[in-house]
């Protein structure tokens, strides 16, 4: 067993790796503003970067999407020059975004990149301002699966998602549809279909808290590929999910109980 | 297809679920403290509420654990009264929080209860900000179990080990161990190792973010069952997940990369 002191001091710059949230500058956590507050560099994909409000002593690095490894050695290069640089990420720099990155060219990189501090702080995730935006759409057991197969093979997504099914997780897919991968969600509805939960809740949850915010849902069966895109996260209701309404009054929610079996 | 709009007007008090996050004060989102700060009546669990600074306009109901409809229906009960209730949970109040118990009350109680304006507001969640203090460990697809056989049969939740282990997922762990359930922890250890995955890297996070924040790890045939209580969040890596570290640099962090396979 080994005691974790993973923040040693004496390094040179500083890398910070934060998560803004779902997009809300009020859900962006006191810590991280703070973070940013202090930076001297912000490196980012441009959608992301657009957020941070410029100023004289900050430069901005906006990069294009699918470049996660140079945008993350690009970070780590200022940070050995000595600057105090931040790498953001929507929702939580953990789930689907830029922190494995991170690591990934720190573990492959020179040594000096272990002499850098760096620290990651979290977010709120997409799936979870979705759940909360609905109800508790996340409130038992569930599992969490990114359908890009840009880094891992297709049958891999296959295999979880049939899975997650067996188990009755409730689940949320990440990255569901892109121009590059038009026939991955589609793929992902039969799948859930040939496992026999068409009749369960789907909701799909864009720009959550932003004034573009939308969300749909509906049963399983009843969902289209083109309902999804790169910017929707993908909830799937366990057996459990359900969506309470009562008759005469507008307001519902969708929510998985607590509890399970007897 | 159905569009939503769960937020009807028109109602009589109004009712917030809320996620304090994992415990510094720095990592609550300022739309959680904006509603804290107008609310009437703040409901919730003993150690929870105590987080709440006391003012004189402010009444505050704690509660003893494991009596969350009780907690629920109180709220919805102030709030048919005209308050503005704040329900408050660590974490996020989806993840095995309060989100749900509200709901469960709601589907089950009065019509009335359908009449108040229920907001529900995520938050940092335990395993986000554990991944995040140690590196990145849930960098890639993951699953998220309780493991408390209160409310759902212990066979369910090893069906649900079994599965996310034959999926290669990460899982997080929450409620991992009670004095009422001193058992559960170490069957779930032993399934892990019946399972073939002994070798795998295991963390534990308890009140990450507090300065009495403790984090160890190690491969899971080194873990023992008291490693973790019920302030633990227990993460279990997948084959992918690693521990970098340099000779001669203390700096280690432990993550998930993004890729699998070639």
């Amino acid at each position: 067993m080994i005691k974790m002191s993973p923040h040693s001091e004496n390094k040179k710059g500083s890398l910070f790796v934060v998560g803004l949230g779902p997009g809300d500058v009020d859900m962006i956590l006191p810590k991280v503003a703070k973070v940013i507050s202090s930076a001297t560099d912000i490196v980012g994909y441009g959608p992301y970067v657009d957020r941070i409000k410029p100023r004289s002593n900050l430069t901005i690095h906006s990069s294009d999407n699918r470049v996660e490894l140079e945008r993350a050695r690009l970070a780590l290069e200022l940070a050995l020059d000595g600057k105090t640089v931040v790498v953001v990420s929507s929702g939580d720099p953990s789930v689907f975004a830029m922190a494995s990155a991170v690591f990934e060219v720190i573990e492959n990189g020179p040594t000096e990149f272990f002499e850098i501090n760096v620290t990651v702080l979290p977010g709120v995730t997409a799936m979870l301002a979705a759940s909360a935006e609905v109800g508790a759409f996340l409130g038992h057991d569930f599992c969490t699966i990114n359908l890009s197969d840009n880094l891992k093979p297709w049958d891999v997504i296959e295999k979880r998602l049939r899975l997650a099914i067996q188990g009755d997780f409730a689940i949320a897919l990440y990255n569901p549809r892109s121009k590059a991968r038009p026939d991955g969600f589609k793929k992902t509805l039969s799948i859930l279909i040939d496992e026999g939960v068409g009749d369960r809740l789907i909701a799909f949850a864009r720009d959550v808290s932003l004034p573009s915010q939308y969300l749909s849902s509906m049963r399983i069966v009843d969902a289209t590929p083109e309902m999804a895109d790169m910017r929707t996260v993908v909830l799937v209701g366990s057996s459990y999910t359900r969506k309470i309404k009562r008759d005469g009054v507008k307001n519902f929610y969708i929510y998985t109980p607590r509890y399970y079996g007897e």
